[in-house]
């Protein structure tokens, strides 16, 4: 870090810290966890391409952009690419940008933005140097240790966004944890909505799956926030992951959602879903060319929507395994990609979207691998939002109660892995050193006393204790302990309260918007 | 990385990447695995500190080293250091030294050093940006899913020997994966020796208690290598790590070895094994200063003993468990320390050690994330060589023949995150995106049949079949499935030849010395 980041976060960094862990103490009851915080990141970001490299990929991807275009299949949206001077062919719905075009447009996005959350402690910053993690959202199915895997249904969705709520590391809901399909398609997203606006009070993330999704996601918002539109757009209330229908196509419902969204000022994570040998070219360099063009075009479209609407890169390049044609996460090829995709956003001066990935069935080494490799490529990417932060699983098939948990610790133990290393004369301790000198212990020492209740990170997971004391507790590992402290989040968890008129107008409008989605009025 | 070194490193880059793996084709038998290979680390190390901050810490156990000082309890080294100019209270064995002395001094060590092989295919380099991996060393206990937990033996130290030498990714021998504690102790190190030298033709770490244990290292890889004493200060032959009794002490055993090492021009890991709030300040920056000074005053006395002798940065720098004093590994705190501690390692231009650790009692999520944590503040410090690479448990009591195999995939991981993204016209694939077009599909065009061979990492370990396949076969966790991949390991281990003759010679040294040491006569 340079002298100046050193400088700026030292100073209030152990009035922080003793501030942020009392958490630790204080609590009333559940498993010892950090407090709620954003941590900001002032390491210098790892650079897997040099600058040479990186301005070769931004020009491969215009090069795409120009001469291979884009399929855009909703109607509306090739209209106003058109308008803004886009060569559109409505026979092919192929669109083609000038390179001039995608620079001017793309200037608008702003670096960072805030959003707002129902408890405003809950508010949070997503560009510059700050991050958040946000919860897994979208798996068919739900796992854990007691009941194995079940498709995905409402009471498993509660419960995942109690734990998202209990969970003080994660700062928001990723857009339904688990898919209700024990409730009609149609109308499952305002069921969850509603359990959004009710279990929890930190942000949360809507649905992409066309405009009316995203209308009543404001509508339901608006309702409970107390907010009007113009308020909205002033500070984003939701924010929802558009995922281009990788090589090179945008459907329709996401070309709705797109425009709701940013017509609204609400944020997107536009992330093409380009997995390498698959979806887009077998080397990465060319999965990152593919990535960036599918990237540009939408940011140049929503800029176009609303000028100044935020906005995240999205970098979500990974690969198959070539034998079989799965997909694989957090291989080192996809922390490669990351890293890239983190210099490619910064390019831009756009935040920037990665995830917390892994292939594995089971919560075990492998889920704890490759998870470890996704976040270690997000964060030293120079994240600003991490989707998928804690529990999935399956290369995201499932939602998993014990890796939610497992995840909640490890991006603990990145946090802290942030937090700069405090030096001054007392942190140095010269005079405890002599005090204790050679062949002492300083356990005793006042400078260890003064300190040590919050000297260190405290695991919430993790168990440290002795092979023999470990032994005769059952010998548990660590997706066993998972199991136990979910359950006891669950039986700990508080439900935020919520005005009674307010939660009465909510379910009014679930109720009626319900009956007019069945009778076709979307 | 810097324009420089990626065009440095991409030029060989890809022809390398196809002979390296083609490993994973060819071989006959065991599971698949890279080949043998040492990869630069290109990426700019993360510095956790800044250069002021580092040079309070340098200044800060300059400080120390003069006014606190080091108990050094070898008379020998004591003689030595007083010799050169230092400070010497033969009452208290208390060394102090004078910052000028500390500094001239260390000015003699090499940045960085070549070791020979029993097979010079495994010569290896330490230093500049080349890093090995050693296997684990020390523990006094060893497990496997199938046998539990025991305590070290002559049978299990040689098992374990042959898989480090059947892991390509390892390697160094790590100094006797598990003590044979069913073997006389005042010898046992002949058997490991042995041992070393017949079951693996790598490098191998020999033990620092003692000079007569150095001696018989040397005088038994003369033997086999056929080298004199100066042939092998030339190049070096055996490594040993010395932790200094933390705080601020030297015992007898460790200073003879430092001695008898660096006279035989032999390579040390100096390593303080400084456990913040135990052994040293409960403040990072306050154990890393200990750290330092126990660091800067084994070096200092080692260029006393030869200038020039080769010598590594150790970075041990951990934290206890304040509610119970159990040491714990792979912690954040442990993390900022190693990055730390690599920086002060290029502040004097000393290659670095670092090593894989984690505090768990199984091979569980807990194992794969703390030894995550290790990895990456190693690799990311810029390490040159990571003890304990592969195989360590239960904070260093425990062998793990699962974690030896579940380490060595995050370490093939890592090697291959080291791998720099190539970007030419080829690698940005525009041609093949025109050709798939928008919608299509990359599995059958010729820029992916090109390639699909060796275009990815594939791994040893991860299992990235869907849940029904996975399911169907076992449902098999990767700490189970790492079970059986030791066991074929084993299965289709080849001892490396040796000629019958100096295998004869081995055997009656080893024999001859047995009854030497039995009579008192080391």
């Amino acid at each position: 870090m340079t002298d100046d980041v050193a400088q700026a976060v030292s100073g209030g960094e152990r009035a922080g810290r003793r501030r942020e862990r009392r958490a630790q103490a204080t609590r009333g009851g559940g498993p010892r966890q950090l407090s709620f915080a954003q941590v900001p990141n002032g390491y210098r970001p790892i650079e897997v391409m040099s600058a040479d490299q990186i301005e070769a990929i931004h020009l491969a991807s215009l090069k795409v952009l120009a001469e291979i275009g884009i399929e855009v299949m909703h109607e509306e949206s090739r209209g106003r690419l058109k308008a803004a001077g886009a060569d559109v062919d409505e026979g092919t719905h192929r669109v083609r940008f000038d390179p001039a075009l995608v620079e001017e447009k793309i200037r608008t996005i702003p670096g960072s933005f805030r959003m707002r959350a129902r408890n405003r402690a809950y508010d949070i910053e997503i560009g510059g140097n700050q991050m958040i993690f946000a919860a897994t959202g979208g798996p068919a199915f739900a796992h854990d240790l007691d009941r194995g895997r079940r498709p995905g249904n409402y009471a498993d969705m509660c419960d995942y966004i109690r734990l998202v709520q209990s969970l003080n590391v994660i700062h928001q809901e990723g857009g339904c944890p688990v898919e209700p399909t024990d409730l009609p398609a149609e109308t499952r997203h305002l069921d969850f909505y509603q359990a959004a606006l009710t279990l929890t009070d930190k942000t949360w993330q809507c649905w992409a799956l066309g405009a009316y999704r995203v209308e009543d996601a404001l509508n339901m918002i608006g309702i409970v926030y107390g907010l009007r539109r113009e308020q909205m757009a002033e500070q984003p209330v939701t924010l929802t992951v558009i995922n281009s229908n990788s090589p090179l196509k945008l459907d329709i419902p996401m070309g709705e959602a797109l425009t709701a969204m940013s017509k609204a000022g609400q944020p997107i994570a536009l992330t093409p879903f380009t997995l390498s040998g698959a979806m887009s070219p077998v080397t990465i360099a060319g999965a990152l060319t593919q990535q960036n063009a599918e990237a540009l075009a939408m940011m140049t479209l929503t800029q176009i929507v609303r000028a100044g609407a935020p906005v995240l890169y999205g970098g979500f390049t990974s690969n198959v395994d070539m034998r079989t044609g799965s997909p694989a996460f957090g291989t080192p090829e996809y922390t490669k990609a990351a890293l890239a995709s983190g210099q490619l956003a910064r390019r831009y001066g756009v935040p920037f979207r990665s995830s917390n990935v892994n292939a594995s069935n089971c919560v075990d080494v492998q889920a704890a691998y490759e998870s470890g490799m996704s976040l270690w490529g997000s964060i030293m990417g120079g994240v600003n939002l991490i989707e998928h932060a804690a529990g999935w699983l399956e290369g995201g098939l499932t939602a998993s109660f014990e890796k939610l948990v497992l995840d909640a610790e490890m991006l603990q133990m990145m946090r802290e892995f942030l937090r700069p290393i405090a030096v001054d004369a007392d942190e140095l301790a010269v005079e405890t050193i002599a005090e204790v000198g050679p062949g002492g212990h300083f356990f005793g020492t006042g400078h260890t006393l003064a300190r040590f209740e919050h000297a260190f990170y405290e695991p919430m997971l993790s168990d440290w204790r002795n092979f023999e004391t470990w032994s005769e507790s059952g010998a548990k590992t660590g997706t066993e302990r998972a199991n136990a402290i979910w359950k006891d989040l669950l039986k700990t968890y508080q439900q935020p309260e919520l005005d009674p008129a307010l939660a009465e107008a909510l379910a009014d409008y679930v109720a009626r918007r319900k009956i007019e989605i069945n009778r076709g009025d979307y």
